[in-house]
Parts: structure tokens; sequence; C-alpha cells
């Protein structure tokens, strides 16, 4: 009954299989090596693009780093109010950048809206030189409320974005989930639908330390390994993270993971909505936001139930309940489920 | 017949080991969980005393973060001219520690001597406020030419840098190398010598992507939380990074394999010798440069020996030679030392 | 009708003529001059106590210093929503402090309420490592509103900070505003009322480039000079802006400067009332904010006056009027006052 | 007898005057006023082409902002090791630049030579991604050493830098003085000789504080008002700054004053030659360097004379002398040279 975040999941079997088999004999160090180069080809094709790629061990130094290359210090990224950029991440947006400014532009279930994207583009006091310029648009696929934007919406959103001259990032640090669920492809749920560059996450699904920075225009890449080597992000021994994402890939395991952390969601959720605590946001991807009376998170927690309190953002909540937020992952089981629900029910 | 570096040999089967028996059930994420913990107390027994203890995947994030650290934005790192922080990171101290100046001290073998450190207290310019202060020295252990500081001779550097109010960090991307050759302890080598804080290497010595910067007076690392995370450097799934370090501690395993990566390098560098192309510079680590004709260096290039040419920095070469860099590691095998110096001598 | 903002005043006599009287002879240049050793003095007595002082040149760069000063990299500061740091320094603060993050509170007025500041630090997400942590609060006095902080509510501000180990800064651009209203001594309004550090004020109010960043615990200034040096804010023929501070200072010139601003301020703001467009916010320094009809709007420009719209943050305006701001300077004269009454009742 | 520097004399009575004139009536701040328009116009007519202009006070943020403009934050600036960038500005391109690394290349009296240029190019650990990469090559004219780069040679250092895609920077915070003593046009000394942004100084001239940064290629210039705002170098007050250039600029004002400043200086070097103290370097600017006596040290303290001890960097000094720096400025008279070689003399 893990349900704290998917980053206490461990490492999916044949992914640590792939480290073990990249472990032999020699390979030149900071990405000069086959598995890199495959993994480079695999997002290709993945993406049905050129693209350029660079891997880096965590989420953090992915968002930091990809917003840094498209953001002038004098510019500013437009954002989710509650978005990780914003809130979770201490700061390394602003770091990376050279003193960036993030926008925090608030928006229902932790996403943004075209109305309020265009609002804060028409309304916001930028250049001059008083002020700072906008100059990129990030999203968070799956977002911080576990919903998802649908291909559709983030069209709409970046039309504005380039409008107005804005890159379009997206934080992917759940994008299997909210692909698994869209059943659309990786092109249509980023550059067909206007992404400029992406966070691609494999850490929260099921990699071990493994995220990879991916430019659709590979121009818009370069001298991007100078910034990762000067921000401490290239590995030396890069084989091993190269053979996470290949492993990752390899016959759409991303995918499968993810619709599997998905499916013990949608399960939650239907078993957190019969015990009348229906989740407070659509489940979209793999995170389950429920309202629980107080008895249920006592009962749940001396049940050995792991799982944070959450701010409702807006949403009220009926008296006597809190806000729990309940993250699954690939590793979750149905029995996890199970337990959970009948604890939460006394 | 792969000696181009270090970092291009695997992972120990005991650290790969430890990967493995670390993924079972869930732990919470960024050091929240018992293997951190162990790791966090085995420090502190390896080195004999209380220290605070940052895992980060990459050599140049500890450098960088370490050195940003303990030195002012208006201040100085004075670090041999070849260092690998001065040379090899692409500007990651100046990056991370806001536009901070290193000060290439010169050195033969790669070593400050203690009167060319008194030399650049005493005549640079220093403060005033036209001038960067000095706020840290940095040592190399084993250094970019494989050599190593003998316990007293740190002493007498941290002796003088500390009258001057200066830092001392240790770069110990090899310092296993460099204990396992001088048969002190690990407090004897750090901070009995004087050091202040040190990036202790896991990842050449054996690991995947492990290394740790390690504080010697736990007060001084009060806040490296936060610069690890905007920093971009903390691991969600941290449980892997400290099973990897705990076990390279585990019984001596770091020294063992740093001694066998030594014993290779001596091996080879007695061939070397007997072939008539000893080593330019003391053979005290896992590194040899030796000087080659370049009929040898075709021989070994096509019988496919991996090495990098190095810039002979001082040292006189004979005609008609190259110097060469070698490095060996816990991979390194006696029949590759053996080919190679058979390829070399033709 | 010059109604755009202070700055469009020009220099205040008696400062012009100091400036004519320090060009005699020569002066060790960088500080290292009579005048500024008198200036430094004399804020001791205008303050009552030690203080650490550091003349710049604009006020975005004492208001960014003084900030990084007291602000870690991994450190917010709290300021309103509208303040000048957060909105027209185009990320100045972000940039000296490193990539430190500003936190937008909302109040009416222009002023942080004791309430709102509470809420933010308590409901906030800080430290962890994952949040920044906040380090600092800074108060415009008078805020870009007009408005001021009563020394009573600047200390219950303070005590909040301070109970949480925030730092106080007082962005002082207009401050002699502030105090000319308040009759209290600038002690009063500074430290004795939680003030850590001050961004004082001079070109609004009469000289031609110069600020101060005063440290009211003048440990609290140490490697202030190193940071204003490399931040590009040291002047090197320094006695000239020290020249202007000293005649700002000189016989309380500088309050009488600002109450010359505000009289001219009362005088607008009664004027306006009284043809129905009471301003909106309390006319407390030298800028009226005041609702006009778009007729009265078109009059004032084509007679002549020069002024700003201004965004209504809030308040509801009438039908068919906008919002201007209105700034009067030392230099403002009551005939230029009347002529814009006159042009706005048509 | 006052030799300290050229910014310990005042402000030229032409400049001083201009600040005065435009001290009338109200200007819009921060460069939106007809002074500021005036002088763009009057920079494209001297340097015979469209450039972009930014006036800013100290030399040190022209410096270290246009260093900043033209480099990537994993770029290198080469530079002479004792240029002021280099030593005298405490970091401040490396702060503004986000962790740029200067590299100092040396060269006798102060100068880089072409060989030496090419051979840091050439050997030099460059890119790849682990080393930073060559971005800007920074010239100062004059030197710190008093001599000057003749528009040949400028024009040979550019050559070797453009081809390798580097900028060309001068530092001419003594440019007037180069060209005084050139007779050759300000475009033949700068663009026509390859120059991409020069650093115009104006201050050490006979300005009060008032430096330009000016793009060669207006294109250049893109955002750079964003970062001089964001730098805290934008002045509110702008006309009286652009009033100081324009002034400096009126009829050859700058090349009068800086042919004064230089006559003073070879009047010294002459008398410094009759005493058998014949200056170490070639006297083509304002500054003098002249090994003394230490008896005459003595004397020429003891009667008021204020001036530098200056290392003799690689110069051998004849037995029992100090060198000393003296610099000479438009209001340096020849009463006071005269009185200086008297007490020298004894």
């Amino acid at each position: 009954m893990f349900f704290a975040s998917d980053n206490a999941a461990g490492i999916a079997p044949e992914i640590l299989e792939a480290i073990g088999r990249a472990n032999t004999g020699y390979a030149l160090g900071y990405g000069n090596d086959e598995w890199t180069k495959r993994v480079e080809r695999r997002f290709a094709e993945v993406f049905e693009r050129d693209v350029a790629v660079f891997l880096v061990p965590s989420g953090t130094v992915a968002n930091a780093q990809a917003l840094a290359h498209v953001t002038p210090p004098w510019g500013a990224v437009l954002c989710h109010e509650h978005s990780h950029i914003a809130v979770d991440e201490c700061g390394a947006p602003e770091f990376f950048g050279g003193g960036i400014k993030l926008i925090g532009l608030s928006g229902a279930a932790g996403k943004i809206s075209a109305a309020k994207l265009r609002e804060a583009l028409a309304q916001g006091q930028w250049g001059g030189p008083h002020h700072v310029s906008p100059a990129a648009l990030s999203l968070s696929q799956a977002t911080e409320s576990g919903t998802i934007y649908r291909a559709g919406e983030i069209k709409e959103l970046s039309d504005i974005a380039h409008e107005r001259g804005l890159a379009v990032h997206i934080d992917g640090a759940r994008l299997g989930n909210a692909l698994a669920r869209m059943n659309i492809s990786p092109a249509e749920a980023t550059w067909k639908a206007g992404a400029d560059v992406l966070s691609f996450g494999a850490t929260k699904g099921g990699a071990m330390a493994a995220e990879a920075v991916v430019f659709f225009d590979p121009a818009r890449g370069a001298n991007m390994l100078d910034r990762r080597k000067r921000g401490g992000a290239l590995l030396s021994k890069h084989r091993f993270i190269a053979a996470q994402i290949e492993a990752f890939l390899e016959r759409d395991l991303w995918l499968k993971l993810a619709r599997r952390a998905n499916d013990m969601a949608d399960r939650l959720a239907e078993g957190l909505k019969a015990a009348g605590c229906a989740p407070v946001w659509p489940v979209e991807a793999n995170e389950v936001f429920a309202p629980i009376s107080h008895d249920a998170d006592k009962r749940l927690q001396a049940a050995g139930a792991v799982y944070h309190e959450w701010p409702p953002f807006g949403v009220s909540l009926p008296a006597g309940r809190v806000l729990v937020r309940l993250v699954t992952s690939f590793q979750t089981t149905a029995a996890e489920i199970d337990a959970f629900l009948r604890a939460l029910r006394g």
C-alpha cells in the first residue's frame, strides 16, 4: 500500500536486466558508445522524425536545462502555478536559466486553459525593457493533478504560444501515462501538436535514473552538449543510462508499464468512488486525488498505507475530509489496491 | 587493450548485485530511505568522524557543487592549471559558483607545491574589491598526471590555505587509487591532513554513476540539500545510488578494486620501462603516461589498443616520441597488459 | 504638465551645485575619497546608528544587490505582486541572486497585509529541499500605488518575517515621500520598525543618479564591496555620487523636496476629487491614480499632458473611465497642476 | 602631483556644463529622450556606420555586459593575462556571463601577439564538450601597460579570431588616448580593423560616469536593452548620461582631452628618461611605468606625489629600483609634471 509517489517504485525488471547486459567489456565514456547511438536512433523512430536527444539523470535537470536552452535570461516561462517546475524543483529553472522568471498561471485540475494563456500574454507587462519577455510555455503531461492535455488542447496552446514567439516545452515526467490513456502516437502528442522540446521521463515510469531532453528541431539542440556537461548532467559511464532508456523504449515497454500504472489508478478510483470518496479531478494518468475522512485517514495509516496529504487547490472538500494524493506505478498490484480500499472502508 | 579511461570500464559485479538487491519493494524517494541512511553512517565509520554526505550522479557536479558551497561568487579557487575542474568540466565550477574564478597554478607532474601556493597567495592581487579573493584550494587526488599527494604534502598545503582562510577541497575521483598506494586511512589522507570537503569518487572506481560530496565539518554542509536539488543532482530513486556506494564501501571493496587497477598500472609501467618507454611521471595510481615512438603508436592502434595522446606539459620527449595516457581500471587484466606490451614491442 | 514619472524631473539645483563644487582637484577613485567618508558618517547620523552604506547608480541595482546579499540562491523573496522588483526590473533580483525566486503577494493599494504574509508563510510549500525557502520580505515605501506603510505596519510585518528568519528589505526609492508624509524619523520608519536593509533612493527625489544600499547591522554588509564591484555598480569617480547624496541629505533637503512633491500630489488629488475623479487609492506620497473619462483623457493629451495609463489592479472603475497614474516631483509647480486640472475639466 | 589614476581627475568643464544645460524641464526616463537619440546618431557619425549603442555608468559593467552578450555561458574569452577584465573587475565578466571563463594570454608590454593567439587557439583544449569553447577575443586599447595596438595589429588578431568564429571586443576605457596617438579615425581603429563590439570609455577621459557599449553590427545588439536593464545598468534620468557623452564627442573634445593627457605623459617620460628612469614600456597613451630608486620613491611620497607601485610583469628592474605607475589625465598640468620630476631628482 505504497502510494507516496511513483518514484518509490523500483526498477522494472527488463530495465535492470538491460543494465546487466550492458555491463560487458569496455565502452567509451560520455555518450560515445553504441548504446547511446542506438537510443538516439530509437528516439527518432518513436517520434517519427529527426530529433536531438540528450540523456540526463534527473527530471529536474532535464526540465531546467531544456527551459534554459530555449529561454534567454530575461525571458519568462509561463507554466501552471502548481507545476513541478514552479513549485517542486527548488528554483532549478531559475538557476540554470541565469535568473529567468517563472510565471504561474492558475487553472482547474492542474491545466492551463487557452483563455488563461491568451489573457496572460495580452494583459501581462512584457519587455520594454522593464519587464521580462515571455519566451516559453511549459506544459506538464500528465499534470500534477493527474489530468492530461489532449492533443487538440496542446495544439491550441502551442498555436497561441508560437504566435508570440514562445517555445513550447512539455514536462513529460509521466508522458507514458498520458499516452497510454490517449492511445495516440508520441508524435501526435508532442511535435505534431506543437511541442518544441520535451523532458522525456523514464525514471517514474520504471527506470533507475534516466531522462531525456528531446528537441524536435535538432538545430535547437545546438550546444546542449556543452550545457549538459557544465550543468553536471553528463554521465561518464553513459552506456548504462542509454541502456535504461533503450529497454524502456523496447517493444513499447514504457507504454505497457504506464498502462499498468494507469489501470491500477482506475481500479483505485473506482473503489474510492464506490466508498463515497470520488476523486476531485479526473483520473487520467496514475495519480488519484481523493477526499477521505479523517477517520479513514487514520485507519489507512494504521494499516500501513503510505501517501501524502495534498492541498485542495481551489476544490472545496466536504466537511471533515482531507485530500490525499495516491500515486500508482508499474509496480502496484491489484492486491495492494484492494487492501487499501478495505482499510479505507474500515 | 582498452586504456582510454577508467570510465570505459563497466560496473563492478558486487555493485551491480547491490543494485539488484535494492530493487525490492518500495522506498521513499530523494534520500529518505534506509540505504541512504546506512551509507551516511558508513561514511562516518570510514572517515572516523561525523560527516555530512550528499550523493550525486557525476564527478563534475560533485566538484562544482562542493566548490560552490565553500566559495562566494567573488571568490577564487586555486587549483593546478591542468586539473579536471580547470580544464575538463566545461566551466561547471564557474557556473555553479555564480561566476567564481579558477586560478590555475603550474607544478610538475600535476601537483601544486607548497612554494607555488605560497607565491600565488603572496603575489596575486586579491580583494580590494577590485580583485577576487582566494576562497578555496582544490587538490586532485590522484592528480591528472597519475601522481599522488602524500599526507604530509596535503597537510603542508592545507596549513598554508587555512592560514589565509581558504577551504581545502579534494577532488577524489580516484581517491581509492591514492589510498591503495599509500596504505594510510581515509581519515589520514583527508581531514586529518586538513581537507574540509571531498568529492568522493566511486564511478571511476567501479560504480555505475555515484559520487559523494563529503563535508568533514557537518555544519559546513548546511543547505547543501537545497543546492543539490536546485542543481538537478538529487536523484529520485535514491536508494539505487546509495546501494552503489554501500557496496563500494562494503568490506573495503573500493580499495580492493583500486589496488587491482594500480597493480595493472604498475605492470604496464614496468613493461614500458623495459621497452625503453619509461613513464614520464611517477606511476602512483592507475594512470601511466608513456613516451612511445610513432611506429609503436601505429602498431598499437592497428592491434586495437585504445588510449589518448596527451600533452607533455613541460616534459621534453625524446625525438620521434608521442606521449600517451594509459588508464587501467578494476577491470583491466594482466592479459590485456601483456598483449599491449607485445604490440608495443612489435 | 509632465506627470509620467518622477524620474522625468531633472536634478535639484542644490545637488547639481554640489557636483560642481566637488569638481576640484583630484580624489582617489572607487570611494576612497572624503565625500564618501562624509556621506557614510552622515547616514549614521540620519539613521541614528552605525550603518554600512554602499552607493550605487541605479535603484534597480540597489534593490537587486541588497536582496542578493540577504537571500541565498535557494531563497525566496516575498513581495507585493505589483512591486517594482517583481514587475519592473526585468528580473534583476533573480539575476543578481543567482536564480532566487520572487513570490508576489496580493494586497489592496499596493500593500502587503500582516494576514497575507502570515498566510503565505503558513500555507506555502517551503524548503524540504524541493521548495525554495523564504529568505526575505521586501516592502516598497512608498508603494507602487502611492500608499505608504505606517511604522506600526512595518513593525508588525517585520516581526512576522523575523520570527521565520527572513530579512526585511525596504525598497525606498520614494522613502523621502513616505517620511515627509508621516513626520517620523528615518530611524523610526526603518530599523526601529524592523528593517534590516534599505534601498535608499535619491534619484527620483532629486539626484542625478545616486542610490544607496544601507545595512542597519553593518556586519551584514560584509563583502558587499565585492558584490557591488563585480556587479558593475562601483563608480570610479565616486566622489560625484557621494556629493549628490551628501547634498540630498544636507539640512534635510531630501525631505523638503519630497514634501514639495507630496504637496503637489495633494493639490492634484483635491482637484481631481472636485472634478469627480477621486483617486482610487489614498494619496500618501507623490503618486495619484485617478479614474478619468476617455474624453478628459483626450483633452489632456491634446493639451500636452504626459502620464501613463495604469492597470486598475482589482479596483472597479466607473464605466467609461480609464485609470491614469500621475506622478509629481520636486520640480512640479502649482501652475502645472492647475493647468492639468483645467484641461481635465475641459 | 596626482598620478594614481585618470579616474582621480574630475569632470571636464565642457561635460559638467552639458549636464547643467540638460537640467531643464522634463524628459522621459530610461533613454526615451532627445539627448540619447542625438548621442546615438552622433556615434553613427563618429564611427561612420550604423551602430547599436547602450550607455552605462561604469567601465566594468560595459565590459562585462558586452562580453556576456557575445559569449555563451560555455564560452571562453581570450584576453591578456593582466587585462582589466581578467584582473581588476572582481570577476564581473564571469558573473554577467553566467560563469564564462577568461583565458589569460601572456605577452610583452600588455599586448597579445598574433603568434600567441594562434598558439592558444591551436593548442588549447576546446569544446568537446569537456572544455569551454573560445567565443571572444578581448583587446585593451590602450593596454594596462600603456601601450597601444596599431590598426594593423588589431586587423591581424581579428582575422585570426574571426576565422575561428570568435567575436572581437575592445575594452576602450582609454580608446581616446590610443586614437590621439595614432591619428587614425575611430572607424579605422575599431570595426575597419575587425572589432565587433566596443566598450567606449568616457569616464577616464573626462566624463563623470559614462561609458557606452557599441555594437558595430546593430543586429548583434538585439536584447542588449534587456540585459542592461536586468544588470542594473540602465539609468533612469538617462538624459544626463547622454549629455555627458554628447559633450565628450562634441567637436572631438574626447580626442583633445586625450591628447592633453598623452602630452603630459610624454613630458613625464622624457623627464624620467633624463633622470635615468626610462619607462620600461613604450609610452603610447597616458600611462608611464618607470623604475625609480627607493630613495626617489621616498622623496616623491614625502613631496606629496600620489601613484601606485606596479608589478614589473617579467621586466627585470635594475637593483634597488621599484616600478611605479604614473597616470596622467586631461587635468594634469605641466607644473605638476615638473614638480614631480624635481622631487624625483631630489
